[in-house]
């Protein structure tokens, strides 16, 4: 196929790169003709340029950029696209972006691929990102089942194994287990700091170990990540974050009354079910 | 030195081993005839019996038994020892351990070794267990100056870097860094499960990843450690959780408002400090 890839970033320089190895055509476009100088020296891309104009003959067009610049990047897309041509994204939340794209362009389809690395940019774009992890694809009622078919033998293609859900139904599964980790993981290290003693900050920080370096990690993230995400997944999240509170202060009265049964019962539960969020995809 | 060591598991046979290599006359004691024989095959004891009278001529003995069971072994140890013994312990906690435990033996010396690792038992010991990490000791007022220097000494023998303090200054330093983590992560497996559609807890299931793997695993951790901290280090793990859901509704309510760049500048914040906390000892 004809591929085109706007925004040459990790996901979309992994996505090239493995088209290519696959032998579709990628055209590539980003903002700074240094990225796509890069690109194209990295063999993420046949061609690359600025210029959106370089899409016009694509089939199919993933749009990697940062989410808050999918809207534009569709708008200014449109006038380039042929009548037939297929567009997706790969956006971490999925229904603000099939609000803003979906009426723009009814043959759009929206994905999430569930790979990263901490680096970002297109010297961190590499081969099978997308072997063995899960990719998302949020069909709506209103979407081309053909075009769901080319999305999914796409991604298939990748070695990504693809779910399917509707864009709300993504959002909250990604609010359980990343957008709610976030937050939660930024206010640990955040109640920290709150300790009014410094020696024992000082103490706090000198021996923190393993456990809170594991749950710290992610609040100590990508700020811009962060904020993204709870900007565009917003409702979701804030129901999570309200079920969150409630258990936390259940398990706060549990300490606080001394029912350590029922605490220990709560911890063996917790125990049992974790690892069903561990399983391969 | 004669050094004696109740209640043989990964902190008891590690301070064995490692004693005995140091030259130590090492005398163990386990309630469990089979951990005694264990532990004599695996060289972390010299001698070792159920009998606490082993421990007769033993200069100063670390008591490495379950928090609950201190206060018992010490009272049922004290016939045993000699006048000039010293009693030191290895708990996770220590204001609670120090209030049980110094009316009954004024040569007492609270300690914690900041080394363990999932695994528990003789099975699980290992040398050098202690090398590199941070091992606090929680002198009180009353505590004679020669007793800290002896207990000292023998900790930097095994590699520990010794952090000095109070016992309530490092149970509030460990409620920060170790039992709000563990409840904070409790309380993010049980919000999850709280998700009414069945649908999307198994999506959340499926595409849960390093995130949420990182955030969740003290969470997922050893029910009967997680009960133990709560109920011997009570005081300051609530109020740590208080601070922690008062700096999470500050979060929820930035997400709720909209509040960007505040939620942005919380998140810099965080990502900033994080690294103080990752320190080597």
């Amino acid at each position: 196929m004809n591929i085109g890839i706007v925004g040459l970033g990790l996901i979309g320089g992994s996505l090239g790169l493995d088209f290519r190895t696959l032998g579709h055509q990628v055209l590539g476009v980003s903002r700074k003709p240094q990225t796509c100088e890069l690109a194209l020296q990295r063999g993420a891309v046949d061609q690359a340029s600025p210029d959106l104009a370089l899409l016009s003959t694509a089939e199919i067009i993933f749009i990697c950029t940062p989410l808050g610049a999918m809207q534009k990047t569709v708008q200014q897309l449109i006038p380039h696209l042929g009548t037939e041509a297929i567009v997706t994204d790969v956006g971490s939340v999925k229904a603000s972006v099939a609000d803003a794209l979906h009426p723009l362009w009814p043959r759009f389809l929206g994905g999430h691929p569930m790979s990263g690395t901490e680096a970002a940019g297109i010297e961190a774009a590499q081969s099978q990102l997308f072997q063995g992890n899960a990719y998302v694809l949020t069909p709506m009622d209103e979407t081309p089942i053909e075009i769901i078919l080319i999305v999914e033998t796409l991604v298939q293609s990748l070695g990504g194994t693809v779910y399917k859900c509707t864009p709300a139904e993504h959002d909250r599964a990604v609010a359980w287990i990343s957008h709610l980790p976030a937050i939660a993981s930024t206010t640990l290290i955040a109640a920290c700091l709150t300790e009014p003693d410094a020696d024992v900050l000082k103490l706090a920080q000198a021996l923190a170990s393993s456990g809170f370096r594991d749950t710290s990690r992610v609040g100590g993230g990508n700020p811009e990540l962060t904020r993204m995400m709870a900007q565009y997944n917003r409702d979701a999240l804030l129901q999570s974050l309200s079920a969150y509170r409630h258990t936390l202060d259940q398990l706060t009265q549990m300490i606080e009354q001394g029912d350590w049964d029922m605490l220990t019962a709560q911890c063996i539960q917790t125990q049992q079910v974790r690892p069903q969020f561990m399983l391969p995809p």
